[in-house]
């Protein structure tokens, strides 16, 4: 391969690669050699599609329906999507406002595309999930970093809001259950902002793709509010289903028909079979499992929270959703990328360091994902708490 | 729903829809009313995967392989690409070259995301493929037009790069073979144009996503230049797997990380069940049943383009590849999308109008797509014969 260096549109320079990448071939690359690593940094559940979805995926394949869907998804699969926010949220939303995408990606990006022009800036939370603001990136607008930390739950204040919000500002985005932290945003604080952001003539957008996996009372949907918002969601968290790519994007009624004309362009259609298959993701049967399901995360974050207390990282807000864990780790050094690739080296567990979600106190945390066994969480933290005592010997 | 006026972003006045999408809905329309259309208009094979690709996706979804691959693809798959490339090309392309995308919409907009800052110029082919112009305006780009026609066979020549190509131009791309009009560029054009782009410091994108689906001797691909070149190709047209949302990018080694940190961003992966299924599309079988389909749409090539000719339109390059004609209707008047729609309305024949493709001679020309059997092309021909006729009593 030749290693010329590329003339690069300048936009790459502010994509960066995710540092869990890094740790995730490295640890590969142990697995390789023989070694036994503990998974803690996956972002993906563990489980796949239940049976009755995998069994439509299959119909469908079979009997070829595999050609093109409009671009705004399957209708039928439309309704289904209205039909989950009446049956689960008591809303009514119109199917003609749902728009069925390429995973909760293609939805950002349709928002995204029609609502900034170079230079507009979109509030985003430090920490964050990172692709955010590489999509603002993408389309030449400029992501303004909103830090957070545990006294507000991870989540922005409406007073904040209005503070940092400029004459560029054109979008805030949310999200709730969030990545890294797993905290919810209170209905109160979220009504207050929504408000702050439509006098100022901006948009709210709402990640939603965490709902479903929460483990105390269910939150509302924002698109609950009073006011016009876009809201994301997909079918890779809680119905399972990562690699079918599968997601939806709810939007006020007057961007719908750019947000289609864009769809058609930019994706042609979601992937047809995940289509087909998604609409057995709210039958009975489906559901019963992705409730079975949701206790297990429940049990997983029911023991690693106060394990990891126990070990001394600081958890000061217990996660309330998601499958995160947000740990302070500064009782074990000021270099959270340091201090994962010393654990997967000398121990074999592989978690994400906080600088992969910003940079606000990004030096003093990691995450934790429970994206796999109990067994294995207690596996990960009894060589947690093996390495920790070696390290507090040697230092 | 409201009808409030949104504020979209400037792109959205650049981003059209296509006319043939209320053909399409039109011909719907006619046909819920029990009107029999023949749909000559859609630019996706009738044909599915074959059967050991559907068997590939099946035993795919059933083993759970539906978790996120790499984002690059899976490393199997891009193996086989580069397998087919040896094969069908005998070329040695590095498997690290190729990326494997959603569709071939993902991989030109990782290409034109890599290569294009605000105000960059894109060469485009008039008549041309319309996305292709959208893509560039989403990413800020400028889109222009390469009028071409029937007296260089649809394609640009080396003479027309260079007169064309100014300080701000960044990019060429080209189809071979092209749609609307299924021609292709000659060896010696495309390498006189390569060597103009390379010399300006430029891009060539080349789009092959109809290669396979050539009629005569088989074309060789682009990524045997001498210079560095990006490539697009699609498991959509030649191996029949449209909705799956399927294709793959060839880029210059150097553009690869990049490439990557982008794919990893924007999508994650391609489809998980839609790669294990194109696994499956390079054995021997499907092959077999690739090159059987090859044979049918030459057939109908071969009576369509003669039979429009004597019903007088205009055919001056016969399309050697694709599966579309490109026909000058000029003798019909010179509103090309006024006669697209009566021709629906009066004979139930749905095509797709010039202005689709471009503004370049657009009045004067619609798109036959032989994307239906040979009966129904036939009773589509009949039927314009009598259109045609009955006009003529009219006029």
């Amino acid at each position: 391969m030749k290693t010329a260096s590329p003339r690069l549109a300048s936009r790459m320079a502010g994509i960066q690669p995710f540092h869990v990448m890094d740790v995730l071939a490295r640890a590969r690359a142990l697995e390789a050699a023989g070694r036994d690593i503990v998974h803690m940094e996956i972002g993906e559940p563990d489980f796949t599609a239940p049976a009755g979805v995998v069994a439509a995926g299959v119909a469908a394949l079979r009997a070829g329906e595999t050609h093109y869907t409009p671009a705004a998804g399957l209708p039928a699969l439309r309704e289904a999507v209205a039909g989950h926010y009446r049956a689960c949220y008591g809303l009514d939303v119109a199917p003609e406002r749902i728009l069925i995408t390429p995973g909760a990606s293609g939805a950002l990006l349709l928002a995204l595309a029609v609502l900034l022009d170079p230079g507009d800036q979109v509030l985003l939370c430090d920490p964050g999930y990172p692709c955010n603001r590489h999509f603002v990136r993408l389309l030449e607008g400029e992501a303004v970093a909103l830090p957070v930390d545990a006294t507000t739950h991870w989540q922005p204040t409406a007073e904040q809001i209005a503070s940092i919000w400029g004459p560029r500002t054109r979008c805030l985005m949310l999200a709730s259950p969030a990545n890294p932290t797993g905290t919810l945003i209170s209905e109160t604080v979220l009504r207050r902002i929504e408000t702050r952001v439509r006098e100022r003539g901006g948009v709210l957008i709402v990640d939603e793709i965490y709902h479903g996996l929460v483990y105390e009372e269910a939150p509302p949907s924002a698109l609950a509010l009073p006011g016009p918002v876009f809201v994301i969601n997909s079918f890779s968290k809680y119905f399972g289903m990562t690699g079918w790519r599968l997601g939806w994007l709810v939007a006020p009624p007057e961007y719908v028909p750019a947000l289609e004309r864009l769809a058609q362009n930019v994706f042609l259609a979601a992937p047809t079979p995940a289509q087909h298959a998604a609409l057995a993701a709210f039958s009975e049967d489906a559901r019963a499992e992705y409730e079975r399901r949701r206790e297990i995360f429940r049990e997983r974050r029911d023991f690693l929270v106060p394990a990891l207390e126990a070990l001394g990282f600081g958890i000061t807000v217990r996660p309330q959703g998601a499958f995160y864990v947000y740990a302070d780790c500064s009782a074990f050094g000021s270099d959270s990328l340091a201090f994962c690739r010393r654990l997967l080296e000398a121990a074999g567990v592989a978690v994400t360091p906080g600088c992969d979600f910003g940079d606000h106190e990004a030096g003093r945390h990691v995450r934790f994902a429970y994206t796999t066994g109990l067994e294995r969480l207690r596996e990960g933290v009894r060589r947690l708490q093996t390495f920790l005592q070696e390290r507090g010997e040697e230092g």
